[in-house]
Formats: C-alpha cells, structure tokens, sequence
C-alpha cells in the first residue's frame, strides 16, 4: 500500500460523528411523531429523477445548481434539489390510487451546487408535510397547530409564528390600484426584516413606480402590531371593497380563532400581514417562525397554502397548504440555546471489562439490563480500567459498571459515577434486578 | 399548460407509498432502536464522495455500476454504492477524534446502475453496524447477539444464525495443501446452496484442479450437522495441526458460549463451516442468517470480521467486524408471512367532519386526544358522512369519531368501529378523558 488516497469529503459536504447525529436523529424523529399524531402518512421518493422533472420545476437558481448528469442508459437525470417537486410528481402518478386530501410527510436529502463561499452546504435535509387536495380553513389551522406542537416537543418554550394570508395583501394591492404590480411591490416588501420600512418604501417608488402615499399605505399595513382582535379591525377598512382582501381578511380570523381551539397560546401567533415568502407560489395562508431568543437566524419552519401543487404534470387541479422544518437552522439554535447536550453514545451506561474470564458474565449481565430496557454498551478488551475510564468519560458515559473476580464471586458489581467518582455495589441476582433499579433511580437524577 | 411532462420515476427507482412506507420506517427505527441498545452510535457521510475515494473500492461489477459525473467545480464525483467504503473513508479521517473501539451504525440510500431486468433495484437502503478497532471475540460475539436481538425485536421466531470462522476453512485447506487456491476453492464452495455438493465438488476437480479426494474432504467439512459441542468436535481432527485452524475452531467455541451467555438460544445458531462470504474481505467470524419458513430468499443478515477496514486512506490498521441488515428482503419476507398489517395511515383514530360549524369543537378534542399520547387525524372537510367513512376505511383506520350537533349539544360524540358498524356515544367532558379511556380500550382489543 504505498499510495493512499486522502480520505476528505467533497467541499460543501458533512461527514455526520456521533456528537451531531445523536440530536440529529432525535430531532427528525420527533418531527416524525408530531406528523403522525396528526395524521400524516410516511412517503419516499428517489434521489434521483427525470432531468425533465427537474428543470425548470424551482427558480433559475435551482437549475443553475442541479446535479445533472447522464445515466448508464444515456437518459439525462437530475439530483432532487428539494421535495416539493418531487412531491408534485408523486401526487400527479399517485393520488387516484391514494384519494384526497391526502397528508404526507418526507424526510429526506437534497442536493444542491450552491457557492459554498456563503456558508451553505451541498446536501442538506428537508422535513416537509403536506396536505393535498383540500381547500378546507381546517388544513390552514392544522399546519399552524404541527408547527406548535413540533417546536414544544422538541423543547423550545419562546418562538413565534407568524401568520399572513397573502388574500389580504392582493386586496389591499387592489384597492391601491396595484394589482399589476404586485411582484415588484412583494419582492420590495420581502426585504422588510432585512433593509428596514424607509429603504423598502424608497425602493418600491423607484423600482415598482409608486407615489409616496402608496408606498406609505404598505408601509403602514406591514407595521400594524398589537392583539389579533384588534389588528383584525384595524386591517377592516384597509381592505373594505376588495372581495378578495374582505374574504382573506375573515379567513384569517377563522385561522387563529382555529389555532386558539387546537391549543395554540395566542401569545404565540403574531399575525404580520407583510410576510410574502416565495412569492409566485404562495395564495393563502403562510406560516413563518422565529425564536424569540435567536430571531437572527431567520425563519426555523415555513410554510403556506398554494393553489395548484401538480399543474406542470396533471391535469387534476390540486390544492394544498405545507410547510418545512428547518433542520440544519433548528439543530443550530438547540445548540446555541444550549438545548443539546452533548454525547458521543446512545446508551445508558457502559459495562467495563475487568478481565476476559469474566466475559460471559459481562454479556449475561448486558443482556439482562438490555430486557428491561437499558441501552447498554460492552467494553469489548480487558484494558487498564483507566483506558476504558478515559474511554467512558470521552463518551459521556454518566455511569459504568465494573465487576471484577471479587465482585463476581459475591455476584455482585459496582456502579460507579463517572462524575463524582462515586461508587456502590449491587446484587445481580434475580436477573439483575437490583442492579436496574440502581441504573434507573441514577439515571434519572 | 398545454404540454405537461410525463409524471415518471426512473427505471429500476422506486416511490414509497404510505402503505409501504409506514412498515419501512419502522423497521429502520426498530433496527436503530437495537443497535442503539448495545452501544453503537449512528454517523452519517455524504451521498457524493470524490471519485478517487469510490472507485476501485468494490468490485469491477460496483465500479461499472457506480454513478459517476463531473460537478460544478470540473471534480470527478460517484455516488456511493454502498455505506462500508465511505465508513473505511469516515474512519480513516476520524478515528483519532473518536478514539477505538469505535461502534457506529449508519442507514442510509446507495446507488448501483444495476441491470433491472435481473428485478434489483438501482436506488436500495442499507442498514449496517460495525465496532471497529478490537480483535476481542466480544465483538464477535456482540455482533451475533445483535443479530438476535434484531430479528426478535422485528417478530421473527423461526429463524437460523450461521456461523462460521473463516480461519476454520483456512486451517483445512493448509492441512489439505491447498492454501494457494483457497480463492478458487471458496468461489466453488460460496455456490453449495445453489448448486448442491455434487456440482461444487466436480467444480473444484475441474477450475481449481482439487484432486477427487480433496474435494470430498472439504464437502465431509462442509455437510457436517448437529450440536454444537458434537460438531466441534468432529472438526477438531479435521484442522489438527494447523495453528490458524486450531486457533479458529478455540474462537469459534468461544463465541458459540457468548452468544448463549449473551440470551441468544442454541438452537437459533447453526455452525455451518462452508460458508466464506465475501471472499477477500471476510478474515474471522462470518454471519448469516435465515428466516426458517422462507429460506429460499436468501440471508437477511450477514456481515463477518475483516483485518483492516481502510487500508487505502490511512496507515493505521483498523480490524473490525460488522453486519448489514437486508432491509428489501427483510420487508418483503414479512410481507409473505404475513407480518406487516397493510395500512395507509400511522394514526390510531380519525374524527370525521359532520359540519364546519364544529370546527373548533373537533380541533379541541384532537388536541385533548393527542395531549393523551393518541394519533389523531381530523377529516378537513364536512363532505357527506359516507365519503368521510369511505376515507377512513381506505387508510385501515378500525375507529372514528362522530360528533354531529346533537351530539356536541350533549358534550358527547360517537366512537364507530368501522369493521363492526358498531358505535357508542362517550362523554367529551374532563378533557375528553373518557373518550380517551374508551379508545384505548377499543384499540387494545
């Protein structure tokens, strides 16, 4: 072997340890469970697809960014660059077979070739529900009600959502007289957070043609606070005549009066009738949430309703409301909160290895802890205790057993505290009952 | 919309529908769940490793298969076709970080460009577990207890662990003088469950020149049967003499006692000395395993020890041992044997719409229904009662709930069996509690 290869990852790619997977796997399945417990269905699609399927299907950017390449058959392909499209596709082969609505989840990987100058990875994973095929207020209200429940399962207690229905924003557009401006005015009003209300206003006279007056008019709507009943009333005459924004406008009533039903706190929704989010897709109901502790890092799930998810592929209009958990942005905050504690292992306690005579011992005993449901490790080589000590400690063991010939021979074993160094000796008779109900009572202290 | 595209996966690429998704992921998670009891923690590695890192690894068929193209930057890039080179890559970047043992499991998608007509599938999951760093047989024995642990954790009760120690059939073919055409020897021998003794033993006499005497020696070696300690005993004259082999029949007990030290009965492992697994990989202990009632589909688990995991990245010299879990052919099995109750749900209940004005009455009691650990999906929309109940049995919910506005008006609501048509009205005060109590009892049923 005289020539190795340098082992290293492609730029803008991760190799996963232990430390970050173990939180990592923790936090996708309670996203998992929470769309379950609302009755969201498992999906998968491939990794790869169709080039046509693909191209064309995101922004120019997405395109520019696909990993795009031949097959051994020669037919031209592509790497999903995020699960919508895919999504649309699935819906369009399958949802005769399926019915609607039909709620799915997916988790999956993503890929794509963005400047890694900007911090952004190649790969990433999304963790996206939906439900298909209805227009019902009821599906609006229940993906405000995931992301709550979502962001308190996984322990967040101070966060936000934000809540628009871009219906209010189109009548107000209208009533101003600027329906046909409307993209100009919503990639102006986008960079709210980012530039400020005075350069937004500035821009849309320049950019959009707009008199001061009207840019004042947006710029008043996108700064209404306070309590949802009374932000309702204020936004009443800012949208009277309009059929669109007086029908949004009672929509949107009738989400956070849903929200407050499904248990949503209402000091946890802020209606903020400037969020536009992806502004050719979105028609209804959007969703944004932010931690109040770490706005900065933007939005950690977002989401909202559009009006046709399939139209590129079939012919069968179908409707829909979404969202997405902002994994790698989420896992990024638990840390910085300091919500992860740190572990290099999954189990609850490490078995040292005193001497290989004691083996079968030691695997009887494992064993027995395993049945009553311990996660429990086996220190494979009768080392120094001091090297498998180290080894425990680096691993963030907060307990080891060790159990040497004297221990053995009064069938018993030592528990010892990684932390305090302290130590006791249980019994391991009874199928090692004492000994898990020490583990147990120390493990939840 | 006047041209739509064509709705299509790939050849040889599958969608994941509901109905195969649910019992998928929770096979992945109960695998987890298993190795995460005995320590091993999960990694991950990108999809896209450098080509120099990939190709060369595998055989010629993994490298004629590999998906190989030139990314944005001009790099040579493959994905990976299988989750043990990136591990050999993983390892040789990390292992001072992480320090030996090292014991980490890792699920994840590998793409081969296989030939589809031969029914394989180009996109497939794998679901490996490796300790790294330690020649101990408590590896080796920890990895057959794994095994165990994973199949009975699954619901499989007739099932067959063999085992074999590559340094048995080493030590024989010494004794018998045909070291140098060991490789020769095991391809014939790998094909003992297709082809049957006679043709392997002509086989040998033909491509590896045996003589007749020979080949029968090694198909006596090989269709050896019984008890454990009989056949133990019958090998030990058949490798006498031979250090490796002597040393390999001493180790092969030895992981025989651990595994009944370690809960594993007896009479699920099969010592089994012909198999060889892996030709130039495997070194020491080698696993397979066989569901009883459907053996013609081959091992569902296998793996073995090997000397040195990632020669071709680092001067260090990492023996281990592993074993991946054939998740395809695990499903597909339970399938057939009737394991996996076909479902297009993950919820427990489904509360059905009877009019939109009680709406927030229904999102309410969902919500007391999950704060109480239910899964729980809301119908969005007050289509007629027959459609919502069409719906409901075509996802296998077995319960739905009923409230119309007498109902409501009484604070109580229906629970209908839909196999039965049967249904009883509960009350919805207290949170919903005694409706909590009636489905659990009704689900338990």
């Amino acid at each position: 072997m005289n020539e190795r290869i340098q082992a290293r990852t492609l730029k803008g790619f991760r190799d996963f340890l232990p430390a970050a997977m173990i939180p990592r796997e923790k936090l996708i399945e309670t996203a998992r469970q929470v769309y379950r417990s609302f009755g969201f269905s498992p999906i998968d699609t491939p990794a790869l697809e169709h080039l046509e399927i693909l191209i064309g299907k995101g922004s120019d950017e997405t395109d520019r960014q696909l990993y795009r390449f031949e097959d051994h058959g020669g037919r031209p392909v592509g790497m999903r660059f995020d699960l919508t499209v895919p999504l649309a596709r699935f819906a369009a082969q399958h949802i005769q077979t399926l019915g609607i609505p039909f709620k799915r989840y997916q988790v999956g990987t993503v890929w794509r070739g963005e400047n890694t100058q900007r911090g952004r990875y190649r790969e990433f994973m999304q963790c996206d529900f939906d439900t298909i095929g209805s227009l019902s207020v009821a599906a609006d209200i229940e993906t405000g009600a995931v992301i709550h429940e979502l962001l308190v399962a996984l322990g967040f207690e101070r966060f936000t959502i934000r809540l628009n229905n871009r219906e209010v924003l189109n009548g107000l557009l209208e009533k101003l007289g600027l329906s046909d401006k409307a993209t100009a005015v919503l990639r102006s009003l986008d960079k709210l957070a980012k530039i400020g209300p005075e350069k937004v206003a500035a821009e849309m006279q320049t950019t959009a043609g707009l008199s001061s007056e009207q840019a004042n008019q947006l710029m008043e709507l996108s700064s209404l606070q306070g309590q949802h009943d009374e932000l309702l009333t204020s936004l009443q005459p800012l949208v009277a005549g309009s059929e669109t924004g007086e029908a949004g406008l009672a929509r949107l009533a009738e989400i956070l009066s849903g929200l407050r039903a499904a248990g949503v706190p209402e000091s946890r929704v802020q209606l903020d009738v400037s969020i536009a989010r992806g502004l050719d897709y979105y028609t209804g109901a959007i969703y944004e949430t932010f931690l109040d502790d770490l706005e900065g890092i933007g939005s950690v799930c977002s989401g909202g309703r559009y009006d046709n998810l399939a139209e590129l592929y079939t012919k069968q209009q179908l409707p829909g409301i979404g969202a997405s958990l902002g994994l790698d942005r989420l896992l990024a905050a638990m840390d910085e909160l300091g919500m992860i504690e740190s572990v290099g292992t999954p189990a609850d306690v490490m078995i040292t290895c005193f001497s290989m005579d004691g083996l079968e011992r030691y695997l009887q005993i494992a064993s027995q802890l395993r049945s009553a449901g311990l996660a429990v490790e086996l220190y494979p080589e009768a080392r120094k205790l001091g090297q498998q000590l180290k080894y425990a400690d680096q691993r963030g063991y907060p307990l080891v057993i060790i159990a040497g010939p004297d221990e053995l021979a009064d069938n018993e074993c030592q528990v010892k505290q990684m932390q305090s160094g302290d130590s006791c000796r249980v019994s391991l008779a009874n199928e090692a009952q004492a000994l898990v109900d020490e583990l147990r009572r120390q493990l939840a202290d």
